[in-house]
């Protein structure tokens, strides 16, 4: 079972926007102003500010006011979160993938010994 | 660089739901009908549908009706693009931890030869 379903929600809310996914990715090398941050995108900042909240809100990212520059910062345990989603699902399959070998192999050797 | 960034919105959009993501987690055992999919779920059939829509749109389950009895089975594939992505994440960061020990141990051997 998943541990907080809710966060989830809102991890995997926060992934499907490309903008928010390229400011992850930018933030994976390093803190970032929102300014740096919002530079690359033809957007207006209320409209950019809206995806920071949304990452901020889910988890995504940590943010700090130091003067008038607000620098934003990744959250490594939300890929984690991810991770263990991921790993939960491939358990499940590999677990019926291996299910399906002792299958066939019983079947391979039934035939076999006929 | 995303290569198809619209495929991932919906990836991760279909994820940002309990009921879709314990839908997928069901497939992950192996495929199943619509009615045994949504046994466990106190919802109206039609909202339920909503939800088998939405994964099989973004790719995440194929839909195979016969006679009155539709089949869904999990897409591999979609899996893998989360995967992907997920790699891209951690390359960025462990570039950037690399990046930041190479600077640490510089710095402690100009300390050192001091």
């Amino acid at each position: 079972m998943e541990q907080y379903p809710e966060q989830l929600n809102g991890i995997f809310q926060a992934l499907a926007d490309p903008t928010r996914r390229a400011v992850l990715r930018r933030l994976g090398k390093g803190p970032a102003s929102i300014s740096e941050l919002a530079e690359p995108f033809d957007m207006a900042l209320p409209s950019f500010m809206k995806h920071i909240h949304l990452l901020e809100e889910s988890g995504w990212i940590q943010t700090h006011k130091e003067g008038r520059v607000r620098t934003c910062t990744i959250e490594k345990k939300s890929f984690a979160a991810v991770e263990e989603w991921l790993s939960e699902q491939r358990a499940l399959w590999e677990g019926r993938t291996d299910r399906l070998e002792l299958f066939v192999t019983a079947v391979q050797k039934k035939e076999k010994s006929k």
